[in-house]
């Protein structure tokens, strides 16, 4: 099978209660591909500037990671975001955003891309997103995510996306946003009704809940005493549940569970240190350990 | 076994942003003891005056609850306590207590009683929670809940208590207090240097956490639409858990685990009606049923 995950690689400069890191490397595609990248080999598209740093190059290389949809603008600033955390991690709030090389950006899909299996639509505007229905043959899954900023500013196109996806993941409120239900069962579920077969609400340090329209699926976050940098959480889980599904190429009920669970397991790494950090040691052998850690968390 | 619960029966006056209700029949005691009749014949301590409704004494009696210790005070009005919740149903506010028989309420532990397996002593004053250790022979468990308020306003003789138990039930507001600590998982790990070897961090609807000196285990809150009124959540979770280990009368990690999820069961009913009107028509049958979805729920 192949992934596809198209979204943002960019610099991002983080305030925690505790700590600031100046321009580390984030976005949407970063993360998610990066965790993907223990189960198959995602193809990614996304645009940088030339300020964008090798080092992280060779990491996604090392990866295997697919960068043949990854555009470098000569010259070009690769985007930006400043964000700031409270005391709680599932809280943050937006400093300042610095399109750059993102103002431009059309994604392109490459020809070898165009037969993808499963198609991850990260979050970008939704204007963007909506073009790569277009670009590729009919995948046999297709993913996005968004956040409340588009919510606001894009609904029209936002739920057209939507209605053309299989699988939504949004938190829980984004999920309230879209449905305007404040119950996040009844939430997640009215979001079913507007296209998704299967919805992915995150609630950070409380978990997910998976709900598909038989069944209901309820993971544990990583008890984990000490969150470094809450950013990109949301994309790795995303990364580690579709890299998943991608490698064992199927869908059922049972297989949906598993990469839930990969998805807690994947953000719980990325979370243990700034950026992208983590993914320069993470052993596939401590993805797996994680796993079964988590079987013995809810086994009763 | 046999399981003795000292607690409060009272009378609450309800708002939640949907409905009132007026002194309906509620307390510490009252939840726990009803939660824990599923599994076992809980014996109460407790104190009422003359307005407490005979259908509800007829309701304990139904469910074999032992009232040995309840005393009813000849002219005395019952203990009234006042909340509102908001939108999100783990916030309330105490609008008013009215004590009445509950200001000179001196707990006795009837000689039937004194050679309880387990104790619990639900949340009351915990100047009244220190001397029934003085009254029963070594039960083989002991287990305690408090709130905010004693938690702040008489934080020795809470920690001296605290230091006497086995287990500690406390939400994450509470446990935060009494450690100092916001992490919640350092928090639950901190609660068990003061003494108990299992801390239960109860979350509502994000679920619990079993914390013991070498495991944790997790688990999720029903995925329910409609909590009606969560008042008794946490105390019949305690009743649930406390009383499904009477019944099977051993406390090793395999029974801990099963008896957090009986205790999330039966606090997952409670909050399906005002009060303890659920327990008028609740079904062993019901109970085990829902402990397998709840298996189901997070199986992968």
């Amino acid at each position: 099978m192949s992934l596809v995950i198209v979204g943002s690689v960019a610099f991002d400069t983080i305030e925690t209660p505790w700590e600031r890191r100046e321009k580390i490397v984030g976005g949407s595609c970063t993360y998610c591909s990066l965790a993907a990248s223990y189960f198959t080999r995602p193809k990614i598209v996304a645009v940088i500037g030339e300020d964008f740093p090798k080092a992280t190059i060779n990491l996604f290389k090392k990866r295997s990671i697919d960068l043949k949809g990854l555009k470098i603008i000569p010259g070009g600033k690769t985007f930006h975001w400043q964000g700031r955390y409270g005391h709680d991690p599932n809280q943050r709030e937006t400093i300042r955003t610095d399109l750059n090389v993102f103002e431009n950006f059309r994604p392109e899909i490459p020809a070898s891309y165009k037969k993808a299996d499963i198609l991850f639509l990260a979050n970008i505007d939704p204007d963007l997103q909506e073009t790569i229905f277009l670009q590729v043959e009919k995948p046999k899954l297709t993913a996005m995510d968004t956040i409340g900023l588009w919510i606001n500013s894009k609904p029209e196109v936002l739920l057209r996306v939507l209605k053309q996806v299989d699988i939504f993941f949004g938190n829980d409120e984004e999920i309230r946003m879209i449905t305007g239900e404040r119950n996040l069962i009844k939430a997640g579920r009215r979001i079913l009704g507007l296209g998704p077969k299967l919805v992915i609400l995150k609630k950070g340090e409380h978990g997910a809940l998976a709900f598909g329209r038989d069944f209901i699926f309820s993971m544990m976050a990583n008890p984990t005493e000490d969150v470094i940098d809450p950013t990109g959480a949301g994309d790795s889980f995303a990364g580690g549940f579709l890299g998943y599904l991608d490698k064992v190429g199927g869908f059922s009920q049972r297989e949906i569970r598993r990469a839930a669970v990969y998805g807690s397991v994947m953000a719980s790494f990325t979370i243990e240190d700034f950026g992208i950090d983590r993914y320069k040691t993470l052993q596939p052998s401590e993805v797996q350990a994680r796993y079964e850690f988590f079987k013995k968390l809810v086994s009763f």
